[in-house]
Parts: C-alpha cells; sequence; structure tokens
C-alpha cells in the first residue's frame, strides 16, 4: 500500500505559497496487532496550521485533521468501515495503533465519529470536531455571555466565527459579525440571523460599531487581531470580555504590525481579554460535540462546508482559506 | 472659616503644567447637625488623577484622598479630633455631613482611620489606603499568583508597585521590578527584597527579562504600559496572568502610541489580561486594610513616602509624581 503525504519543503514567508509544499509517497507496511490502516475521506485546512508550522522542522508532514475510514483492521474497537477522526496530518493512507496513547496531547487523539443521521460525516471536522469545541468552550467559558448582551465576533464567516455567532443568538445575544465578503455578509444575517454583519472591507469599523452597538459590545470573540480588533476593544462596555481564538490577520506578517496600546481601556473600562487553545477543554470534548450535535439536528445551527475536490488541491485549499475563500468550513473532499 | 482648594482651570494638554491649577478660596458657613468641619493634614497626588480629571469639565475641583483632622463636630461618630480618611479633592477644609451617603460611590465614602500605633497617619492614604487595597486585591485575585512562580511589577517603585513586589515576596514568587531611577532600583532590591529590579531607561527589556527570567514570567503587574509592557507580554509563559492597574506612560500622550499586536502571543500562550478599578472590591477593603497593616506592623512590609510641604505645592507635587520624582507614596503634607 502507498501513502500519499505532504510535507512542507520550505519554510512559510508571508502567505504560504505552492513551493512551500511537496508531495511524497511512502510505503505502508503490513499492519500489526492492535493497528488499523485508515484511508482519508475528508482533510480539513485551518488557519491555525499556518502559526503551528512554524514551530515543526522543515520536513515535517503538515499538520491537520481528518475524517478517515478503516481500511483493514487487527484492532477491534476499531472495525473496518468505521469512521474516525484523527490528527494524522496532510496524509491518504495512514497506520496507527488506537490503543498507544502517542504523546497524550490532543493531536494524537483518535475518535470515533458518532452515528450523525444523514449529516455528513464532514462535519466531524468542523461543528462536531475541534471548531465546534473551540466556538463552543471558547465563547461560552471566556464570554460568559448573558441574555440581551451586545456580542461581536470577527471572522464570523469561518469555521468557528459562523458557530459563535449562531450560539450567541441561541444564548439570546445581539450578534454583530464581521467577514471579508458581501456574500459572507449576506449569508450571516439571511441564513445564520446574525443581527448585523459588515463587509470589514468596506466599513469604516469604528462607525459601523457606533450603529450597530450604540450602547456598547460586551463580549468579543476574537479570531482576527489587529486594527479590527483594536476597533472593537475601543468600543466595548465596563467588565466586556474578549476571547482570542487566532489572529489571522498577523499569521503572515513577517513584523508585528503595530496597534493603539490598549491598557487605557482595560483599566477604565475594567476588560478582560484571554487568549486560548482549544486543547484545554480536551477532557470537556464529548460534552461541547453532543451539544453541537443536538443544536445541529434540532436546526438551531446550521452548518456550511466549502469543499475543494481532491488530496492534490491541500496546499491550495490551504492557501485559499488562509484569503477568506471558504465560507462556513473550509474542506477538502478526497 | 475660609477654605482653600485647587480646581482644574484649563484642560490638560499632556504632561499638566501649573498654569492648568487655579487656586479658590471659599467661605465655609456654620456646620449643621449631623455635619463635620475637617481640616486637610495629608493629600495624596496620584496618577489616576490625570485620566480621571478629562472626564470632569473645567473648573471642578481636583479629585483626591486626603488624612483630615476633625476640627467641629455635629455627629457623634466623628468625634473632634478624629482622623478620617476621606475623597474631598484638593481642599483644606470641609464640610461634609458623613450620614450622607452621596452617590454611593467610592470617592463618597468616609473611613475613621484605625489606630496605627507609631506609624504615621498619612498611610491611610497609600498602604493601608486605596493605593494599599490596588496592591492587594489587583495583584492576588487577579494575578492568583504561586509560589515559585514570576511576578513582574512594572512602576515597582511608586505607591502600588512597591507593595505588590512585596506581597509576590510574602506568597513566595521571585520578583522582577522595572522603576526609573538607579535609586529606586537600588531601594527595591537592598530594601525591600526584590530579586531583580532595573532602571527600564537605561537596559533593553527584552534582554533584561532573558536575563532575570530565563524560564519566562508568570504574573505581570502592569502600572505603566505601552512599549514595557508590550515586552513583558511577549516573555510570558503559558497560563500567564496580566493585571493592568494603570497605564502612566499614556496618561500624557495626546495620541494612542502604537505597539506591536499582542494576540498571537495570547493564542499560543493562552494569557489572561484584566483591567481593573479597585472600587470593584469596595465591599472587601476592610479585608485588604487589615492585612496590609498586619504586615507592615510584623516587618514584612515596608513602607516609603516622599513628602511636599504645604497646600500650595499640591499642583507641583501632582506634575513631578507623574514624571517619578517620588519613590513610594507621593503625599502632601498640609
Amino acid at each position: 500500500m502507498k501513502a500519499q503525504k505532504y510535507i512542507m519543503a520550505t519554510r512559510f514567508q508571508g502567505l504560504p505559497n505552492l513551493s512551500n509544499f511537496k508531495l511524497v509517497e511512502e510505503d505502508l507496511p503490513e499492519i500489526q496487532n492492535g493497528e488499523i490502516l485508515c484511508e482519508a475521506l475528508f482533510l480539513s485546512v485551518d488557519s491555525y496550521m499556518r502559526p503551528y508550522m512554524d514551530r515543526y522542522p522543515v520536513g515535517s508532514t503538515m499538520i491537520g485533521g481528518q475524517v478517515a475510514k478503516v481500511l483493514h483492521s487487527k484492532n477491534p474497537k476499531y472495525p473496518v468501515g468505521r469512521l474516525i477522526v484523527a490528527y494524522f496530518g496532510w496524509r491518504t493512507h495512514t497506520i496507527i495503533n488506537p490503543n498507544d496513547e502517542g504523546d497524550k496531547s490532543f493531536m494524537s487523539t483518535i475518535t470515533l465519529l458518532p452515528d450523525l443521521g444523514s449529516l455528513p460525516p464532514s462535519i466531524g471536522l468542523g461543528a462536531i470536531g475541534m471548531p465546534g469545541n473551540t466556538a463552543y468552550f471558547g465563547f461560552l467559558d471566556l464570554c460568559q455571555p448573558k441574555a440581551g448582551e451586545v456580542v461581536v465576533v470577527s471572522g464570523a464567516a469561518g469555521a468557528v466565527g459562523s458557530l459563535v455567532g449562531q450560539i450567541a443568538k441561541i444564548k439570546g445575544c445581539f450578534v454583530i459579525g464581521y467577514a471579508g465578503t458581501d456574500d459572507k455578509v449576506k449569508w450571516l444575517v439571511d441564513e445564520l440571523g446574525f443581527d448585523r454583519a459588515y463587509n470589514y472591507k468596506k466599513v469604516d469599523i469604528k462607525d459601523s460599531l457606533k450603529e450597530a452597538a450604540p450602547n456598547g459590545v460586551d463580549c468579543y470573540f476574537d479570531n482576527v487581531g489587529a486594527e479590527l480588533s483594536a476597533a472593537v476593544r475601543s468600543h466595548m462596555n465596563e467588565f466586556g470580555r474578549i476571547s482570542v481564538c487566532g489572529s489571522i490577520s498577523a499569521y503572515n506578517d513577517t513584523q508585528p504590525r503595530l496597534v493603539p496600546c490598549a491598557e487605557p481601556s482595560f483599566v477604565f473600562k475594567q476588560l478582560k481579554m484571554e487568549g486560548f487553545l482549544v486543547h484545554r477543554w480536551l477532557d470537556r470534548f464529548p460534552e461541547g460535540t453532543k451539544q453541537m450535535l443536538k443544536w445541529i439536528q434540532d436546526g438551531q445551527i446550521k452548518i456550511k462546508e466549502t469543499f475543494t475536490d481532491g488530496f492534490k488541491q491541500m496546499p491550495q485549499a490551504f492557501i485559499d482559506m488562509l484569503q477568506g475563500a471558504n465560507t462556513g468550513k473550509a474542506v477538502v473532499k478526497v
């Protein structure tokens, strides 16, 4: 059996380009007792991969999650045909012993995909996977939103942001989203029920906040960072909470961007800002996944996926996602 | 009885100067039932006055705390000769009815100074007053320091910072202070027991952090903001906590200073940063005051005051304090 995988052939400088990636073939051995051979059906491209790969040596396999099918099995818990979610990286085929806990990190978890009924298995990479838990815990635990409060979400049409806004609506908040195209803005309001949405490329952020949140912002779920976030921070109410999930605007910067110093607002508005990595809630993932699935099945959360066809398109799908080409979750279908 | 007071005659632009202030005399009436006439003995000059006064109309009396003596009394709880701490502003004499709760804000509280033994009553404006509670709650509640952790304090030789560093030592932390003169740095290490201290005007902040905290910083108590704080933030450990007490470096800025955008560190280090105003703990002030007094009496916390003589010197003392002329608490003695 031959597996294909993508490695980071050269270090990213700014926005990644196709020459940074190299497709490699490798021979897989026969599986041993306890092992399974998995075939990727859907692979995830996510913005976190950009800064994370900076920590890996050149030549490393690109990291990431996939929904895979068990092709061969010598492990009774993982029978042939079973679908799993795992962090094998950008690989078509993988041999693993699920009983081996690896480094016990999030990236070594292997999850059996629950029964999704008529829902597509690819949502194991999105709303009921890592992005779903990111939205659920990162928003609810760190922002502690109350009904009637005003919530701003940046990167609102992305995999996480689109879920955060809908969770905020379920919790009775007034939700304002920022996204990067008019189509996304329309989708947020017309389909997802955001109260207001703006194309951040076309509006003055401060003016839009005055219009949409004349009494200020209570919670800010930040996927973007830099100038947009500085503007939102300056418009927050006393005891406002900021959950920092990502800073996609900065990931491709070669020099840190300069923004107005924020400390005076933090003091006089008594703001709280916390950044997080979702694995801090790893023990509670089943709770998040279960709730997200229920909300989807009840029609309270709508999901959208932007598919790219073909494993060979992984690099391009990744580059496109970093530039905001996706609405909802970006997924590569093998 | 004639009272003297200072008003803000013109709006501050940048660093205040003497022409911003005007000394005004006013006639005080006879006191009525329930009222007391108080005479200021010590008045406080604090950095918070600079940004707070921006919210008051021109012509307002300068705000601030004082230790005052009851000169005349028609209120049995406040007999003649009793010392109190109150927020009458920059006034020599004040008539007040302590039974009137005013706007119930912090600024309308009147506190009977406890028995201090041989300690000077002026510490009611410092270590056992608002700055003491600021240090006690702002550090312990928001930073949640643990023994063995590394704590950085900026504005470390000031009224609040000098207490925070000593509290951190009591809690078993390794304490690094930044101050603005070599004498202050020497005082922090030789007298207060800071583990390391640096003159931020003379060192490269990042180099000094690498030297003093090779394994990173766990807690940062920030009085200063801007570039210094950006450097400390970039040197923090995972789950680091930042308590933002003030941003004195920015108070006289007419335009917000630009600093490197901090979101990537917040995410990947899972940092938490919270700003505060001390009145959020108003209900717990007795706890803070009692503990601070005990630590002082036990010799675990040392206090230092920088005195300026004469009510007429209030503006100059305030301007000097904003430029860091004081070591420990800046107090004007009438």
